[in-house]
């Protein structure tokens, strides 16, 4: 299929014109850079995107309640479930993040820039690209650039355009573009639950109140039994005691302290397993703490408050839009590998819908990090996206 | 022997120079008060101090290295064990604190009036009254205004003076005055020793680095452990875990946590105890994680690092300096009642000086926070500034 579509000359003058708009897909790329979008904070760069789409050529474009763009680029059969192709917003950086971008030759170098404003730029650059050959897809896609990926956002752009947007829940495929770099394609969505476990007690002076009971015992007895937890070889299962706090004083038996956990894997039964688990050596370690102290002054209790919940999920490698992308990958010469990690995709798999995570071509590094950079350097840039192109162009499905 | 002392002439004339002297101590109280003495910060107030007590009629009066002022009252014979008898000038109140003394009718509240404005002052207005009197002892009384008394001082005045200066390491007692009130005699100096115990180790990504070693896991033994110590129901031990904290971020193993912890006892070997079998904990517990996790990374590790180590120690009950301050107060008809607390008197009490801490006199309260107070109504306020008067002459001997 990939090599069909690879060789209609519609295709070749696609990828044609994605040189010849490379420098105008460069500008875009540091536009979005510039427009800060720290999470929570998306607003700004949504509005940029969403004008730049309609500059692109796209006639419908609207933004949803919770900040998701989203271009729609019609096919030949608007009854058949649509494509859906998006990329991110928003970044790890917080406000007040210089986003101003450094180039030094073909490097651009700016926080944020390869995770995920050059993933931004492609959805733009493709369909125009599209549109230049005059490339019908079978299927709608619909272009979405989203809220949400990082940390803190815990995919609540996906979750919200899967729950409330109809279209999208009944997608027969779902592409998030994510970051530069091209072969690599993510099929296992790891799935994670974390939570910020508050113990409390009654707390006290150290020397005139001891003996009664001591929130940090619970919450000591909750780390260790968590460590006791076998795991698997596979499917993997990771979990982590990750940060602590708690107490106001050397001299003070603490009224509270937290601990934070995160447990991940791509199979959602041992993530619930590990989460059982956890809850019950927690309620356990309370329960003891109270028999073994006096509670004259009060009990020591635990409250888990949820901090993230991402859906595990994963996508049959060896068919369908995996296939279509490893294909296409290995056409152009990359290697193909399937990733595990956790991506917007992580929601869609849930649901039962084939997707995947790729790359916006070009070579990038230190993501997260404010010497985040890209290389814009022409050939293996244009090479990138025509991947993108002819993966998308495969999925959506297209006369030859 | 407070009998004799108390019946003199001599004494009752001192005792009435005090009532004369009233509004002086007063004023004396407030000027100490508003010159602010926090942690560390005590050499302003020192040298007000200092000037004062030249004002008071002393002769040698200096400040030694720490800060702590020394005023020389000559007895009898040069060649005796002095008597040592200290305020101490530090406050708990950090900088910036408002220290404006505000007065209704008797009552005066400021932060530190109390605890221990009014003790400093103390010194002052007894030695006055010795001199009208023309009272001599037989033992020099060094009145010491010393730094270091509240928890960060961690008693450093106390311990340099014992460590440096002769005399006072040959005394025969030692008397602080501390806080309103009258009756009440520390005997017990519950000693501590207080640690910010840190485990470090690799960190990594909790998905990716799943298996290396987590410096949570010794951390939490440790607590689990330290309260699975039995401790006799006397003398008195506690322990407390109260403080804990570390790690980056929920999906972070984290590279370093810390917990602080609180041991207590009046019995010098009980801290070494529970001291030696808490470092033993940790040591096992860094050994089994060490072994139990992967160390391709790095091992874990912990260190032990002091905040606050004070010596415990007891004085005899039945006879010197502990019962003068008995009898002294019951002859007043006040209360007497051995107490126990961690006070200056420790750190004497530790090297064997036969040590107490009593109050100033008067009613006070709220100490440690903003709203401390005391009652200067005449009456009430001479009464314990007499039984002080009355403790010190017999402790320091005096000729009827």
């Amino acid at each position: 299929m990939v090599e069909r579509v690879i060789a209609t000359s519609s295709f070749k003058a696609a990828a044609q014109s994605l040189r010849a708009d490379h420098e105008r897909f460069v500008d875009e790329i540091i536009r979005i850079t510039q427009t800060p979008s720290p999470p929570f904070g998306e607003a700004e760069r949504g509005r940029l995107v969403a004008q730049m789409m309609r500059d692109s050529g796209f006639r419908s474009v609207s933004i949803d309640e919770v900040g998701n763009v989203i271009g729609l680029r019609p096919g030949r059969d608007a009854r058949l479930p649509p494509l859906v192709v998006a990329a991110h917003l928003d970044t790890v950086f917080p406000k007040g993040t210089d986003v101003t971008v450094k180039r030094e030759g073909t490097k651009l170098r700016a926080p944020g820039i390869g995770d995920d404003s050059r993933g931004v730029a492609t959805l733009l650059v493709l369909a125009r690209a599209m549109d230049k050959a005059g490339i019908q897809t079978d299927r709608d896609v619909l272009f979405v650039g989203n809220v949400g990926e990082e940390g803190p956002g815990d995919l609540r752009g996906m979750r919200h355009l899967f729950s409330t947007n109809a279209r999208a829940r009944a997608a027969a495929g779902f592409i998030s573009i994510d970051s530069s770099g091209s072969g690599g394609i993510v099929t296992r969505g790891v799935g994670s639950n974390r939570y910020h476990i508050v113990f409390s007690g009654p707390g006290g002076h150290s020397y005139d109140k001891f003996g009664i009971v001591n929130p940090m015992v619970p919450l000591a007895k909750t780390v260790t039994g968590l460590y006791q937890i076998a795991v698997p070889a596979t499917p993997k299962v990771t979990y982590s005691a990750s940060v602590v706090g708690g107490g106001t004083s050397v001299n003070t038996i603490p009224p509270q302290v937290f601990l934070d956990v995160d447990m991940r894997s791509i199979s959602p039964e041992e993530v619930a397993r590990v989460d059982a688990e956890l809850r019950a050596i927690a309620q356990k370690a309370v329960d003891e703490e109270n028999a073994a102290r006096s509670t004259a002054r009060g009990k020591v209790s635990v409250d888990f408050q949820v901090i993230g919940k991402r859906p595990a999920g994963h996508t049959d490698e060896t068919k369908g839009i995996a296939a279509i992308a490893f294909g296409t990958a290995e056409a152009f010469g990359y290697e193909g590998r399937f990733i595990e990690v956790s991506t917007d995709a992580n929601v869609p798999m849930s649901l039962g819908i084939p997707a995947i995570t790729i790359g916006s071509g070009g070579t990038g590094g230190a993501e997260h990090s404010p010497d985040e950079w890209i290389d814009v350097a022409l050939e293996p840039s244009v090479k990138g996206l025509t991947v993108d192109l002819a993966t998308i162009i495969a999925a959506a499905g297209a006369k030859p």
